[in-house]
């Protein structure tokens, strides 16, 4: 009962050992048309995988150092490093792989300006802003099929976005209203030991962070396009997993019936877009593992206002998987791709 | 270095073996003002509290039967009952302790019609619930000090109200703006297994629930006072604990220091209130095991909206801390008489 | 780079929807060599499995009553069923699909005195306990392929018994000394509600549980053949996962690296078995969601204890996977046909 | 019902601003005979604990330089700093306070030798190692209540020791054969972030570490007396609680009976053991935030074998609550002073 379609046989690199690069290792090993898999690390070059995650322990997957990125012809090259750090791999690299996918926030921002404020760093030259691709897979424009470079959206809003912008797209949602009261389990903070994903500090403990200056809620502002964002994130006691909850202002009177009306027509056909029936919310566990985007809805007595909510894993649909699903968009394959595991529950 | 009074000697009995009355009994032994604590149960009578909660195994604490109010004089009795129990306790023994303070809902609402609706099942008699006082500490009434029945508030309400009402009560708050985001640890669920407490199915999740219908929206927007609240918890994986973030408009605009010296005034003296320095935010370890409520704000850029939050521990400050705290000021004690326990961190 | 092997295709039955059952349904539906898939269940049918976990809210996976087993030709049949209920359908429908594999107790003690000892139930018929063969994989006997009943090993057994058989078998491990000290997750004590299984009762909790007395330790008794066992299961905050850490006393002084080259050998070309080096220890997250037994060995410096350690995740190589690897070996397909899919990490 | 004694009142220190020091602080502010509470910290000196901790926001303790050890007469200098620097702050301030309690492992050998192995680092002097008091409270030798230097046992060993220190003082534990099976929540490995503590590696894992390694098993070795102790520590994901699970051949056989009567006899008055029935075991989060050690037992059916599992709050009975409990024992106060807190349950 496994999908396989016949004749593409990608090379594939990936570039980062955190738990997103990781987490790309895992769905592309399995992945039907991936016929060589590359890992780069600069940091742990020359051991193997195994050696950095337990998890791996049988298997023999080396870690090359980045100049091995000189030898080998690649299709796809996904960067899992860290903003900057990508910023000079994509500006070095560019268009010798067919796509670069970059999981990092230095290709997200066509302003560099904004990603200046945000990121206080020097943003990536104004020509590859303006090349690479947002690749919001569910929303991503054609340009996505022949892309150099996709910007593989952050997690906070992949989850919003696709929570707001059938709303924001259709102008029902009024302008500066839009609030994103985001709950994230604490693999989003990636995997370098700090006092906030300290286990005895987050355990038992629920806390807002970055009120409203959190880099991501300007990445969702600009993508939403329907004015300021009030974005607040919260870290909550688990590993994995994203719950946002955006509450926006109708431009017109609707009842949950027409919201639900209006994402079961966006996200029509959308494999990964789980449309939950009036009266049903969304949850992270029941997405644990996979691609899937669990969406929820409601609308106030009055109508004037809405409530969504998302559900996504943020390690899969919020960074690896969106980027395995730009992959497949990339190179014509099935959307799914690769992606059919299923959650892993409980 | 402990805090201790002449005099004063209370005779107190609790009612009730769920979370919130075991609580009570921990708040209660070291209260240097109770002479005398009676235990009462109807479902484990005849047993001792040690051989339900292995907590108490050393204790010797008889859990007596209801009939047992009959034998003894009591200043207080607390009600740990579920609502419709407390409605006929209350109805049977009103006049003969002194007080009595219940944490059910049944004699929140004035208006027995809302309680219906909510709690669907009939309410008290008219006569009781306008006799009852809502025992929101920090806003109560002076009737408190003479009550014969105190509603002791729900946990929702509790941080929701402490976070909003200085604002509304300012008449800051745009009447129907307010929205509260709550996200809960599982023990406000009780005692009682269901499929939405068992372990494996809570841990590792987020997942909102009773969308717009829950009872405490109703108490919420009861005692706010300004319109409509878009009410929305989450049950997150912990135990103990409340975060609320709650979101509002301003009916002029303010600065984020002008929110703070607002809630400063408001708050002077109230000793179980922590209010933060603008750009540090509430998390709900940081008041495990105690009666604060951390609260935090800021105003977006603009300053048409307010964002406020609270932290608490549901069973302290959310249940039994604050009927403590209702008791101490019924009978003029110290208000942080036995609540002086520091929280357990981490 | 997915599995495929031409030419099989099973029809599978399921009966169960708890959280074993579900964990086959994940295995079994992207299993390459399974054509047709069919669920049963006496409580749901009617539902869609989607309807019973959220999880599954996308599948079009039908849950048939019992009695629809009798329209469809099946090759293997699973039961996920209680205790009980096992010996009823294993009774009733024996011989009709090629081979059941039964995920209960009923079928894993050749002596069913033993059995209704430890179960206080009837056992089944004697005819088909002695026809039963006990699933542990790796140390399966030939007749498993071409078995009519297949009795999966309980979960702690599972991770007992391959942390101490190759000693055993040896002939090393002197009789009554093994002491099993084991740790699990509570997803083993299934999706039924109970004051145990609460998220406030069990989170930051490690308790013991049925020490001595757990049906377990006389399943590792009796497969093991090495004299009395001491079995001390304890209940740990965590939803997936048993690690065993086995102690026992050796025949003949033997060093850390003498006990890692008999495992070695032992357990050669077994492909679930990862044996971690000396110095080196399992840990359950590495094998989440996998079917993995990762194994870490010490002996002490007078040679003359051994401990091992074993971790599995309880759902998979404790139940469902090992169901699934069963029918693998059964059926003469590649033993990790299925099987294939990475831990989930972090 | 608070707890009060007339006439003492101490002047007490505490360098270090650790979960331990801090748990210290928790205790004596509301211990009844501290009339003085002065903190110390060489890293965080200048700031108050609340900016350290957000549990202790509202309070008002400044943290002074080590210098200032030098300005105030202190009854009681506790340390809770890292071995190495207790050993420095030991070996300058000796005989200054009339006492010296000591967290760390720096006193808690007589011969340095063995310290050396195990904590590769210098020894103290040897004058005082030998003056210092092990201070097993339960066990402690008379010279303990005119000690000027308390070495506060580690948490493991203490809960090991009170285990199984009953068997052994009586002879009936045979030498070499204890196994201590330990299994700790993370606050035991302090507050600095690493990966071993990283949330999204420890949550929802179990794992053995530093098996036969750890200083706590020489510890535990050292004041048993029994010969080689297999001690094999787990982390496992909670924060707070240790239990251990110690496994024993007796020198003559034994019932349940039996042993329950022996641990009966040794702990006697003794306020803070709570010995079960046998039948029923401890469990971690029954004695959460208490001095508790809760202490359960069973033999094996032909008595030869006895496991004995204890269960403690490693920050208190493992650390911060011992030391207190030291304190009051060193200077003729009632044991329990300021340790009548009960457990945080749930």
């Amino acid at each position: 009962m496994s999908e396989e379609v016949e004749g593409v046989g990608l090379r594939v690199g990936v570039v980062g050992t955190g738990y997103g690069g990781t987490e790309l290792v895992r769905l592309l090993t399995s992945h039907p048309h991936v016929d060589e898999l590359h890992l780069y690390s600069e940091s742990q070059a020359g051991k193997g995988l195994g050696e950095v995650y337990a998890a791996w322990r049988d298997a023999d997957l080396p870690l090359l150092p980045l100049e091995a990125l000189e030898e080998t012809e690649l299709d796809v090259l996904f960067l899992a490093t860290p903003h900057g750090a990508s910023r000079e791999l994509v500006t070095r690299w560019i268009g010798r792989p067919q796509v670069i996918v970059d999981l990092s926030g230095d290709f997200r921002f066509r302003d560099g300006a904004v990603y200046e404020r945000f990121y206080r760093m020097p943003a990536a030259p104004r020509s590859l802003l303006e090349e690479a691709v947002y690749g919001l897979a569910e929303f991503a424009p054609p340009e996505l099929s022949r892309a150099r470079l996709v910007a593989n959206p952050g997690c906070f809003p992949t989850a919003a976005l696709l929570a707001l912008l059938p709303l924001a797209k259709a102008g029902l949602l009024r302008p500066g209203s839009a609030i994103v009261d985001a709950k994230t389990g604490v693999s989003g903070a990636g995997r370098s030991p700090s006092l906030a994903t300290h286990f005895s500090e987050v355990n038992e403990n629920v806390r807002p962070y970055n009120v409203f200056v959190h880099r991501h809620g300007a990445e969702i502002e600009v993508y939403l396009g329907a004015g300021p964002v009030s974005f607040v994130p919260h870290l909550v006691p688990m590993t994995r997993g994203i719950l946002v909850t955006a509450y926006g202002e109708l431009v017109e009177p609707m009842t949950t019936e027409d919201l639900f009306e209006l994402y079961r027509h966006t996200y029509a056909g959308r494999p990964f877009v789980r449309l939950l029936r009036p009266g049903t919310y969304p949850e992270t566990k029941a997405v644990q593992g996979s691609n899937f985007v669990d969406i929820g809805l409601i609308a106030t007595a009055d109508g004037r206002k809405a409530v969504v909510m998302a559900a996504i894993d943020n390690l899969v649909k919020g960074a690896a998987g969106q980027a395995v699903q730009n992959m497949n968009l990339r190179f014509g394959l099935p959307e799914t791709a690769g992606l059919v595991g299923r959650p892993l529950y409980p």
